[in-house]
C-alpha cells in the first residue's frame, strides 16, 4: 500500500461523503487504482456507500462509466460493416428477447453483433440458453465471430474479450456491501459493458414490476433516463423502453424451454407479450440502425420478417455458422429433456390477479434452473411453463402451470414456490401495460 | 467467511443505509463479529459511512458504547475504596491538565486511579509526558495499581489492560475511510473506553477552536450532550465542561516542558488559563465525588490544594510511589534538556489576534515532539514555550517564542511554521471565554 494513494482515497471518500463533486480526473483515479489493486476494498466499499447516499451528477456518472469502460479491452467492431446495434435487458423471469430480437434486426440486414454473460439469476443468461441447443458454440475466435457477422450479421458469443474488469470487481464488492440498488452505481455498471461491446447504438429494455430488479415503475423510468443520458454523453444512439415484468415473459421459464419458446415465436406462434415485447425492441433497433424512418414502419418490417420467416432462417443460419444442430427447430426432442413433468394445479377459484414473478423465478432456481454461485451446474431442461398468466380465470383444480424436473425430492418444494406466487380475485383485474415508457 | 455472518451483516449495512434504527442485538452482533474478525473490513466501512451519513438515534449510540466497551476486559476498580472519578479531554495542543487535576482531587482523599493512553499527536499523551521523569514507571502490576490509589489515593500508568478492542479496531479503520468526524462514532469510541476503565463518574474536557478536533463550538457541545447522554444511560454521573482551545492551553507545548509547567502550576505560578482551567475541572470531579455540595465551594477546595502545596505533594507522592525522582520538583534540569533554544522573533508589530493552534502543534510534530506514526519515537526534550498570547501586544523584533530543539535542521522549518500561526491586528481583540459551556 502505497501511503499517497491512501490518502488521495481518503481526501476523495471525504469529498463524496460531504456531497461534493468528484472532477473526470478523481473518477478516473478511483477506477484505475482500485481495478489495479492499489486501493484496498474497505475504502472502495466506504466510497461506494458514500456514493449510494449522496448521489452523483449526471457528468460523474458519465465520468465513471467512461473509466470503467476503459479500465480493460473494448471489442473492436470497426470491420464489421453497417451500423452496429446492441440491446441490453435489465433482466426479468421467462425474458428470452435476445433468441427472437437479434434475428428479426439480424434478417433486416443490420449486423447483430452480441456478447453475452451468463451471470447469476433464475435462470442461465442468453449464453446458457444457447447451450442447449447441440453443438452450437458460445466460444468463437473473434475472427470468425467478426466475419460471421459481416456474412450473415449475426453472431450471439460468450465473453471472450475482459470487458470493463473494473465494474465487474466493483459490482462484486457492492454485491456484498449492500451498495447495489444505486441509479448511477447500476446505470453506469450496464453502460459501461455495452460501450466496450463497441456498438454504435444501444437499445435497452428496463423492466420493471414484481419480477424486476426495479420494482418501481418511477425507479425504473429514472434508471431508463440515466441510461440514455449516459449513452448520449458517450456519443451513441441509445433508446430505452420501458416494459413490464409483473409477470413472467412469456410462458416458458428455464433454458431449454426458453429456447423453444424463442423458435415459436420466430414461427409466429409466440404468445402475446413476448411477440408485443420482441417486435417493439426489434423496432427500435431498426430505427437507430437507420432501416426504417419512424418507428412504425419498423414494427412492421419486424412483423414481416416473422411472418415472411425470414427471422427464423436467420435465427437457422445463426446455429449453422456456431455448429448447433438445425434440426432442433422442428424437432424439439432433441433439446434436453426432463425426466418429469408435474402438474400444477389451482388451489383456489377466481381471477388470477398477481402473480409475484420473483417467486416464479426461485421456482426455477429449486428446480436447478439457475446459478445460485459462479460455480453452480446449471440443467438446461428444467423449467415451467405457465399455462395461466395475469388476468386469466381459472377453478380450482385447473391446471396452471407444468413443472419439468429431474429430481423428483425438489418437486414438492417447487410447486409450494409456485403456488405461493399465485393471488386471486373475484374481478377480472384491470389489464397491464406491457410498454410503458419509451425514453431517447 | 460463514455464510450466515456474511449476509446478516449485508442486512444490518441495508437497514443503516435505509435509515432504520437497529436493535441492541444487532449492533452487539456487529461489534462483536468485527471484533472477532468474522465481518470483513470491507463490510465494516460501508457500514460505517452508512452511520455516518444517517446517524444513530440516542439508544443506538448507547448499545454501540456498551458493546465496545464489553469487547475486552473492564477495569476493576471495586476494591478500591470510595467514589472514583476520571476525566477525559478530546485533546488539544499543550494540555497538560490531568497532571495537575489528578493530584489536586487526590489531595482531597478522592481515589483517581488512571489509565492513559499514548496516541498520535502533536506531542506525547499523558503517559509519554511523565515518561520526561527520570525513573518513573508507567507500566505496574496492577495489584499494585489498585494498592497504590488506596494508599495516597493516586496512580497514574499506561494502558496494560485490553480495553475496549472492538473500539481500538474500529477507530483504525475509520481513520482510513473518512468516517471519524461522526459524533455517534466519536462520542461512543470515547465513551467505550471510559466505561471500559470502570470510574463510577466521568469529567469530560470537550476542546473547541483552532487546535482542537472539534473546531465548531456547537459540535463541540453536541459532542459533549452526546457523551453526558451515553454516561448517565450507562448508570454513571457525567459531567461535560466545554473549554477553549482557539490558542494552546498555558505557554508550554512539549513533554518535559509540559511536566514542567505543571509542575509551575501546582505551586501555584501556573499561567492563569492553565489553571483556571486545572481548577474548575478538578471542582467538577470534587463535587462527582461527592466533596463538595457544589461547584462553587469545589473550586475553593481545588485552589486551597494548590495554595495549602498539598497537591504538590501529593504529585511528589505519585512519583515516589511509581519510581520517579521527585528532585525534578525542585530542578528543572534533571528533565531531558535540549541542545538548542532559539528565539522566534515577531516580524510585525501589534496585537495578536489569532493563533492557528493546530499550527503550533505541528511545529512541535516538526521538532520530534510527538508522533505520526505508532512507530514514531518522542524526543522528550523538544518544544516550544510561547512568550505571548492571544491579546498580547507585541512590537517587530519582540521574542514571542522559544522553541527548544535538537536537530538545527529542523529549526528554521519549525520556526517559518510557528510564525505562519500568529495573526496581527491594530486593535486588541475580545477576550475568548475560557470555559464555555458546562453540561451536566
Amino acid at each position: 500500500m502505497k501511503w499517497g494513494i491512501y490518502m488521495r482515497t481518503y481526501d476523495l471518500i471525504e469529498k463524496k461523503r460531504d456531497k461534493e463533486v468528484l472532477s473526470k480526473d478523481e473518477i478516473e483515479y478511483m477506477v484505475r487504482e482500485y481495478t489495479n489493486g492499489n486501493i484496498p476494498d474497505y475504502q472502495m466499499s466506504a466510497f461506494l456507500m458514500a456514493v449510494y447516499l449522496n448521489g452523483m451528477n449526471e457528468e460523474e456518472i458519465l465520468n465513471l462509466t467512461l473509466a470503467m469502460a476503459d479500465s480493460g479491452e473494448r471489442l473492436e467492431l470497426g470491420m464489421i460493416d453497417g451500423v452496429k446495434v446492441d440491446k441490453h435487458s435489465t433482466g426479468g423471469v421467462g425474458d428470452k428477447t435476445t433468441l427472437i430480437v437479434a434475428p428479426i434486426v439480424a434478417a433486416c440486414g443490420i449486423p447483430v453483433a452480441k456478447m453475452s454473460g451468463r451471470g447469476l439469476g433464475h435462470t442461465g443468461g442468453t449464453i446458457d440458453k444457447l447451450e442447449s441447443i447441440p453443438g452450437y458454440r458460445t466460444t468463437i475466435p473473434t475472427n470468425k465471430f467478426i466475419d460471421d457477422v459481416n456474412r450473415i450479421k449475426i453472431a450471439i458469443v460468450g465473453q471472450t474479450v475482459n470487458l470493463a474488469p473494473a465494474d465487474k470487481k466493483i459490482y462484486a464488492l457492492r454485491d456484498v456491501t449492500a451498495t447495489v440498488e444505486s441509479i448511477p452505481l447500476i446505470s453506469s455498471s450496464i453502460m459501461s459493458k455495452k460501450l466496450a461491446s463497441g456498438a454504435d447504438a444501444i437499445v435497452l429494455d428496463v423492466k420493471t414490476g414484481s419480477g424486476a430488479f426495479m420494482k418501481n415503475e418511477n425507479d425504473a423510468v429514472a434508471l431508463a433516463n440515466e441510461m440514455v443520458k449516459i449513452g448520449h454523453g458517450a456519443g451513441k444512439n441509445t433508446i430505452a423502453v420501458v416494459t413490464d415484468m409483473n409477470e413472467p415473459l412469456g410462458n416458458a421459464v428455464g433454458n431449454a424451454l426458453e429456447v423453444i419458446e424463442a423458435i415459436e415465436t420466430l414461427k409466429g406462434n409466440g404468445p402475446d407479450d413476448l411477440t408485443e415485447i420482441s417486435v417493439e425492441l426489434a423496432g427500435h433497433m431498426i430505427v437507430a440502425a437507420g432501416e426504417s424512418k419512424d418507428i412504425e414502419s419498423a414494427r412492421q418490417l419486424a412483423k414481416e420478417m416473422i411472418n415472411s420467416g425470414k427471422a427464423l432462417d436467420k435465427f437457422r443460419e445463426l446455429l449453422k455458422a456456431q455448429g448447433g444442430n438445425i434440426n432442433v427447430i422442428e424437432d424439439y426432442t432433441l433439446f434436453p429433456q426432463a425426466d418429469i413433468i408435474h402438474e400444477v394445479k389451482a388451489e383456489k377459484s377466481g381471477y388470477i390477479s398477481r402473480i409475484c414473478t420473483s417467486d416464479v423465478g426461485v421456482t426455477s432456481l429449486i428446480l436447478g434452473g439457475g446459478r445460485e454461485t459462479k460455480e453452480s451446474v446449471i440443467d438446461l431442461s428444467v423449467g415451467i411453463i405457465l399455462k395461466k398468466k395475469i388476468g386469466d380465470k381459472v377453478n380450482k383444480g385447473d391446471i396452471i402451470a407444468l413443472l419439468y424436473a429431474n429430481d423428483k425430492n425438489k418437486v414438492k418444494e417447487a410447486e409450494e414456490k409456485l403456488l405461493s406466487a399465485y393471488d386471486f380475485s373475484d374481478k377480472k383485474p384491470e389489464e397491464i401495460k406491457l410498454i410503458k415508457r419509451i425514453i431517447e
